[in-house]
């Protein structure tokens, strides 16, 4: 359960609602909350800004660019499409100022709000449980930290038809310029869910059919040896410290990267897409 | 060949100077040159701080850190091991002055000379060239610009027992903190050697029985079916752009990695732990 507030009914609502189209659709969770923080964030560099305005949950309010950077965009765009915002052409020190001075921002900056909230039973959807010819991945990330690791995660997970990204709420950093830039793109399309208790969670998708697969440094178990089921979560800790004990003995299966021992760890994106590509291509 | 000025006797010197003990030892290239710019940097962060002061290959000269991280960095060196160099206990704010306001320095912050420089050459090591039971992983990247990505690239190297990441001059920034802290300490012991012409420094690998590995998002083949040589070098171009047409043409063989079709790419760091995950683990 999330500590966000939230009453039955509306979440009853919410699971009957019809689908939205677009990219929500394509990460196939329902992405119809309206709960929206009136708080903004700048979202920055192409990939991330176009990706936003193409998603119809997105609630958008500036859009600065120079004058390249919009000639880049509207090439980005797919043809025909109306943005439904205008663009104002700037200084690029204006686009510095708001995005910070290191950000590669590419000339273009769009102030939105954050996503919707999103709960984990909104990950649960009869037409992929039931049907048990469909394959489907989540992941679980145990005390993430980093927004850019996190958007790093992201984009990885969309690669490998990841549908949601599961974190915890206390300790995962919300929604930030620098992790929607890392997750070109990607944060418009792979849903990502704060919840309060992690092992609960990952009962939650356990009850629904689901075969939790931990990352773990000692596992015995190789991961390209494993035989993932057709409805599997992805769990990874954090970098050095792994997966907290609730959290590892909630997993039915622990595996490793095998790696140089005299190495620290591997980076959590850089574990997280050899787990994705490793689970993914198996079935 | 790199564009820094070298003679043939100070190469073949260098070629026939005694294996160096320790960190560079480990990464398997001969790391006894001396010319070390006289510019230094600050390298931050526990593991990167840790490692370089177990290099001896590496210049130190101040290390700044607050009283709490001292006691880390004790903790995190070998038993019994003499830093050579005294730590100077100072405030948090100044070691924010010499990293960056954004930095995730972890309190504590070395002041070194960059790496000496390295050739292509240096990699060629006949122990290994000539016995066909060895083993032997490169990286070449075509390309990539992004401090933090190379440093993740370096810190999966290292994972996956990579002995050298060689980059064009041209384009490659120089060894920076930031870079160093991606790393984790991998910039300690895995080469990282700059040359002048890729696809030159490709040839002097094929010539010494290295089969070039490319990555491209449009190669027929999947990585996964791939049957890598025990010599080998893994080709990556950069995000979006992929490899250029030359690099691309000096491969043996070019591979994809399988993903949706629909997604931007994967990050630089990512597809490499991928791509070297799956070429070390097949022998």
């Amino acid at each position: 359960m999330s500590k966000r507030k939230r009453t039955p009914r509306t979440a009853r609502s919410r699971i009957n609602a019809p689908r939205p189209t677009g990219t929500a659709a394509r990460s196939g969770v329902k992405n119809t909350h309206n709960a929206g923080s009136a708080q903004g964030l700048w979202l920055y560099g192409l990939h991330a800004v176009c990706a936003a305005l193409q998603n119809p949950n997105r609630k958008k309010h500036r859009l600065i660019t120079t004058k390249p950077a919009a000639e880049n965009l509207q090439e980005a765009l797919p043809e025909g499409f109306s943005m439904a915002i205008d663009p104002e052409i700037v200084d690029r020190s204006e686009i510095d100022t708001v995005c910070g001075p290191d950000s590669v921002h590419q000339g273009l900056a769009l102030l939105v709000s954050p996503l919707p909230d999103l709960y984990i039973e909104d990950v649960i959807d009869p037409d992929i449980q039931e049907n048990p010819q469909a394959t489907d991945t989540l992941v679980v990330l145990d005390q993430a930290t980093d927004p850019r690791n996190i958007g790093a995660v992201l984009r990885s997970a969309r690669a490998f038809g990841v549908r949601a990204v599961i974190l915890q709420d206390r300790n995962a950093p919300p929604e930030t310029g620098a992790m929607a830039k890392a997750a070109s793109g990607a944060l418009e399309h792979v849903a990502m869910i704060r919840v309060t208790n992690l092992a609960r969670a990952m009962w939650t998708l356990k009850d629904a059919g689901y075969w939790c697969l931990g990352l773990d440094g000692y596992a015995e178990h190789d991961i390209g040896a494993v035989d993932p089921t057709s409805k599997r979560v992805v769990v990874l800790g954090a970098e050095g410290t792994g997966l907290r004990r609730l959290t590892r003995e909630t997993c039915d299966q622990l595996v490793c990267i095998p790696m140089d021992r005299s190495a620290e760890s591997l980076n959590l994106s850089n574990a997280a897409a050899i787990a994705l590509y490793v689970v993914t291509r198996k079935r």
